[in-house]
């Protein structure tokens, strides 16, 4: 059979991997798809380097609209990333009959639906699989490997940065910044870190394994976003005391009023799987009403796992591209015709378990008064340590572990909380998932 | 669309749960297929029980060929088990033309390229992600979601039973024969345990993650198969001491002379996610050139896991039956004209790195004589503990962690060992992998 015939957009770290592996690997890839996969065109800024790295075996231009337009293309693969010249770059794709593999979660966490739409209308595929946790066939798993499935929650460490910066707090009890000025010497994070170290990068993917999961419209604007910035060294310590590991995770859960879609450092069992995922692996766990449990576990970024995403999509769109379009795997894991309109719930609404830090003065009565204005707000308290300090007059920090309670609540308790003469501090409230 | 129509052959745990999960979640399944998949037909042998079950929903028989050869039904699902009846089913449901989904691994490990290469010829899907790990989607992973790579080898913790039994025997130092019988009476393990605890189980799993891993033909009678029965608590507690868990893993490898396929109690870095996977869940560990590695985790066994992978095969086999053959995935993954005639290695041949221990008498030389006879087969001693006994005359008992050999100079050393005067048992010899 003819091979088919790939544009690439995009030469950096993830399109250069992408190159390389199809080249390195063409035998063995050709040998599962019964076809090979060739690279013909390549856009790039830097037409010279561009030139060095593919050699004689692709075309390289530096207009990517070249590309999307060329009739000889069968599949373009957009590896510019961000929302602005991706995004007509797709859509040109698109309107010009190409099929699309990209690894922009930006993209399609903002403007999925038009792109998912306009796919489908043309009988296209839009494959992302590398959008979303690196090399970890998480897409798959989910949109066909748990199709038998009501999804009940997806929980995952899809930021790699974020959970580097947070092993290395844990491990040598450095605060945020020192970390992070070590992750950035060590290529871990950006010189401009916010994307991963607020959450935005976590929140994207998620927003596109919440559609996945619930067949649901992609809504990166309903997600609440929580980075780990903020987060003190002292409350991992307490953590790990009360045999708990603070990890960020994107978090989306089905309820019967909605859908539950948040970013935020959360503490989880050390026991559990997902607790012990080091450094700068990613990890998605799964939970269906049949199969219970599962992990996947990997890369979440690097030029090889990406590329090894991208790859398989390709192989994927390969096989598929001569099916009836309404046989293939729908975009969001759901026949367009089902797509939910379950309500993304407001954080207010949101129901999970709590840690609770706050200073108060070490005097009779104190610890009294903070217990009431939790079971008055319908909190009940899991656990309690109390950390004397040194100061004079003596203080004393309070940790208390709720069990599962609305957080608008939990919100009206701390200000009551703050209120008291005896309370010296803010309360410190971090988000508690047993994951069990 | 018509609803696709199926009959299950076999209505047992995996049966039953198959039956109760495409019901219960016909709407989300339907969804996500684009039409509903309904069991038309169950064939029983307690007429009356099935009737009860399956209720007005189902046309329940005793005669499974009945099934089989029944023009209306579009899928067979074969849950009978066992390699007899099963067999002379699963192929006449292809001569009539139907696809087969089936969760019998031992069928597929023994008779699979019989099986496979007739599917072929009838441009049919034989589908068996529940043959495998239960709910993990670990077929799919393999076959579709790792085509980028070059797959180097696959480790997995496959068989419930010898995990649970491996987690107690450590975490409550038992001798193997107690947690046995513990097992058996929490239903983990079966009256008659040898298909699990003596690797047999395992080992028809790995035979088929083999054949997608590598696009060999399935080779059971090849694999090189060992249990947990002859294990001793004592080994469990010296391995944690040194750094390690010991697992009951399924290993195969990729080297340049041919494949490993090998099930054995292994030796693995505590640190490692996979040593952490207890109880009766599985684990499995594949590392591809490009991604790296990555691990699925999940329940192996057990109704709805396992049903979970059966309705996602129907999800799979209802997508795909309108497609060109030649552009489905092939059943091991790589193209039937391109499996791959590398030799499965004997486990003379196979290079691991090994725990052995020995004792003893506790006198000057004797671990001089020992190191020599390592040293003489060209094999390194990455570290070694030595255990005083109280006995008179003294004795000790040597521990060594060996560095990778192959195991037939290991096997050498060891007869050399044993017959020095001063040594006083058996070797005892484990395999370590470091899956680093």
């Amino acid at each position: 059979m003819e091979p088919i015939r790939v544009g690439l957009l995009g030469l950096g770290v993830v399109g250069g991997g992408t190159f390389k592996v199809l080249a390195r690997n063409a035998e063995e890839i050709a040998r599962r798809a019964g076809r090979r996969i060739v690279v013909t065109k390549v856009s790039a800024r830097d037409l010279t380097r561009a030139k060095e790295r593919v050699g004689n075996d692709a075309e390289v231009v530096t207009d990517p609209f070249e590309i999307v337009r060329d009739p000889s293309i069968d599949i373009v693969v957009e590896l510019i990333g961000g929302t602005g010249i991706a995004r007509d770059l797709v859509l040109e794709a698109l309107a010009q009959g190409k099929h699309v593999v990209t690894a922009n979660k930006a993209l399609l966490a903002k403007h999925g639906n038009e792109i998912f739409a306009l796919a489908s209308s043309k009988g296209l595929m839009v494959s992302f699989e590398a959008a979303v946790a690196g090399g970890i066939p998480i897409i798959k798993a989910i949109r066909e490997g748990l199709t038998a499935n009501r999804i009940e929650w997806v929980a995952g460490i899809i930021n790699g940065t974020t959970n580097f910066i947070l092993s290395e707090m844990r491990d040598r009890g450095l605060p945020f910044a020192d970390v992070l000025k070590e992750a950035q010497a060590l290529g871990y994070a950006e010189a401009d870190p916010t994307f991963d170290v607020e959450g935005v990068d976590a929140a994207h993917k998620l927003t596109l394994l919440a559609s996945i999961a619930f067949g649901i419209p992609v809504q990166f604007d309903r997600a609440h976003i929580e980075g780990i910035s903020q987060l003190s060294a002292v409350d991992i310590k307490y953590a790990e005391e009360l045999g708990y590991r603070i990890k960020l995770l994107g978090i989306t859960k089905r309820r019967a009023d909605g859908i539950e879609l948040r970013v935020h450092p959360t503490l989880v069992p050390s026991k559990r799987l997902i607790a012990n995922v080091e450094g700068a692996m990613n990890a998605v766990l799964v939970k269906g009403d049949a199969v219970g449990d599962t992990l996947y576990y990997g890369k979440g970024a690097g030029e090889e796992p990406t590329a090894s995403a991208v790859v398989a999509d390709l192989v994927d769109v390969t096989r598929l591209h001569t099916a009836d379009p309404e046989h293939r795997v729908p975009h969001l894991a759901f026949q367009p015709d089902s797509i939910s309109d379950a309500p993304i719930l407001s954080i207010d609404d949101v129901s999970t378990s709590y840690y609770l830090r706050v200073e108060v003065q070490d005097a009779p009565g104190v610890l009294a008064d903070l217990a009431r204005i939790l079971a008055d707000a319908s909190i009940s308290i899991g656990s309690m340590i109390q950390k004397p300090s040194a100061d004079a007059p003596p203080r004393a920090e309070i940790i208390f572990l709720t069990h599962e309670a609305v957080e608008r609540n939990v919100n009206s308790a701390i200000a009551l909380i703050e209120a008291l003469p005896t309370v010296s501090s803010k309360v410190t409230r971090l988000r508690l998932e047993n994951l069990g």
